[in-house]
């Protein structure tokens, strides 16, 4: 569908995530229109990317995005919406980075069921019988494509038509947001490098690389956008980081309960991939806590396990739900969602966005996938 | 020396690499500062990147848009001047990531004398005894920072003081330079990968990866933003193209032929990487129209080759100087020359910017390094 039909018939309100794809979908076909005529071999690369920026994902950052500026009193419709609209689409561009360069990091091979983009690379390398290392290649293609992706973000939201006073409002936590989204990401991969069994650092991890960038950022440029006073933002930024760092515990618990038929991930990805997650920090600490010696020794022995079995993967279930690690994250979901709920109450914020960013709390914090 | 003591000596024109790095190290400054608490143990990984920056550098994409911006009648000192040096600056950040990531892909070991920022990374893994591989370490640091430096140049740039005229005229080069630079690297790596021994590809490479990102967009971004007319525009992207191609002619020739303690590469090392040059493409289309088939087969051979002994690097050498390549690369530098000072002769531009950028022009394509 059109963005314009979309417009026409209901406005952006009714399916923010079809306009951002049809916003993403133009820009995407625009840039790739510009590319100079020496460049049309790297257009096809070019396809591979905006193929992968537009197919599925939940839209989750424009969404938080849009709802904060509507909650904050900004219109449904018009050239401010269209313009703010855009700026926020621009959040998926930064995630395609993110979700590129992430897979490439992590080895991944499939991302929403189908080849990563390293992958997918280096399997053209491969059929093609070329030169040197199809692995290297494909690297390659996934760093350059990752950064263009990186660039288009800015050129995106730095074109979205804003008033210079949203302009400089959304200025902030647009340049706040990346920093820290990369600052979560290398601290996670530090985490796993030392081992790092600490809580305080796998909450860091969840508080930069989930709660900041996935919620409180996107919410915090929303309602910058629509001009919202310092203590609004207080209180919305209270309840982004909250519902983030809930949304990343459920991420937690999902990554090694998470049914492959609904997740699309394999089971226990997280313990193979060897994240320290809070679900690990506490799982360990009760273990030991309670002489269950034996159990700690196999949950250390299965993160970064490459050949994990599936056999022991059901074990580590097992355990973490019996020394009461599963409990503990349930119950601070919980409370977490309980005190963002206060500070989203305490914003005075305006319907219909404030009920809808409540719904979006709670899809995030109960979700199955 | 503080970027207000060299203002109060002499004015920016008269060292304006001194002052780009006094404004990136300024600016960096700044952006560790803003890093949240949380983010502390990132903020170490950051100081690498920073050294990494600030650590010489020839800084010449900032020194050609700098003498743009004069050349086209900026002023040499006031606010405006300093909002440039800030937006011009920005282009050394782009550089960084450029670097970062072309080493990572390259696997280079060496850069500047120091090793790279994921051979860095992979030596702290390491010496840490950490879990996993050193070298996936020093991936995912490379990567994230260089992420990093590409997210704050746009921030820098866009953060740049400049007046809203200023700044849409600077918008059109800052966007497209990005996107041909990626392109460039990209169509570099398949070329490599393909084999691919035409001169167009050789030739449209060194366009985009080189010319375009070098030399043309950060001129078009100087003149741009001293509100220069189309014509003056056109004139000078020419100048930039000529002249940016002939600096990667240039750098043909220095990667085969240039002095190891003059440019601290190894020698040959154009060739160990199977770099597809236009030196490498007439070496073969002469070769074996000279019938000196075995040559070809000794340059083919030799391309990509990790393992390349110094004694077929000189033999190497001597073909492509009998088979007359080295001759016809001399020539094609010296015609770009020509035509490009003819387009600068064309531009009506105002000196001492005009003097400044002839000099750099050859500065560029006479260098041994």
């Amino acid at each position: 569908m059109t963005l314009e039909r979309l417009n026409e018939q209901n406005g952006i309100d009714s399916a923010v995530h079809h306009h951002v794809e049809a916003v993403l979908r133009r820009y995407l076909t625009e840039r790739r229109a510009d590319l100079p005529e020496l460049a049309q071999t790297f257009a096809t690369a070019v396809d591979t990317l905006s193929d992968f920026a537009l197919r599925g994902g939940k839209r989750i950052r424009p969404t938080f995005a849009w709802w904060g500026w509507r909650a904050a009193g900004g219109a449904a419709s018009g050239p401010d919406a269209e313009a703010v609209l855009t700026a926020v689409s621009a959040l998926e561009l930064i995630q395609t980075c993110a979700l590129v360069h992430d897979d490439l990091m992590d080895a991944s091979e499939l991302r929403r069921g189908n080849p990563t983009v390293h992958v997918r690379f280096a399997e053209a390398h491969r059929a093609g019988a070329w030169l040197g290392e199809p692995e290297r290649f494909g690297m390659a293609a996934a760093i350059l494509l990752g950064d263009l992706a990186l660039a288009w973000a800015d050129d995106m939201f730095t074109g979205a038509p804003l008033s210079e006073d949203m302009r400089q409002a959304a200025r902030a936590p647009w340049l706040a947001m990346r920093a820290e989204m990369f600052a979560g990401q290398y601290l996670d991969v530090l985490a796993q490098a030392e081992g790092d069994e600490s809580e305080d650092r796998a909450l860091g991890v969840a508080r930069l690389k989930t709660a900041a960038y996935t919620v409180e950022r996107p919410l915090h440029m929303g309602v910058a956008l629509a001009g919202a006073e310092a203590d609004t933002i207080t209180a919305v930024r209270r309840f982004g980081t909250d519902i983030g760092v809930a949304f990343q515990l459920r991420d937690d618990l999902l990554g090694v309960y998470g049914d492959t038929e609904v997740t699309g991930k394999p089971a226990g990805d997280d313990l193979r991939e060897g994240k320290r997650t809070l679900l690990v920090s506490l799982g360990l600490r009760y273990a030991e806590a309670a002489g269950r010696h034996a159990d700690a020794k196999l949950l250390r022995g299965a993160l970064g396990d490459p050949n994990l079995k599936r056999h022991t993967v059901e074990q580590v279930r097992a355990l973490l739900v019996e020394v009461g690690a599963v409990d503990e994250l349930e119950r601070r979901i919980e409370t977490l969602t309980t005190s963002g709920m206060a500070a989203l109450d305490a914003a005075g914020l305006a319907e219909p966005g404030r009920t809808r960013l409540a719904d979006l709390a709670i899809a995030a914090t109960r979700r199955d996938r």
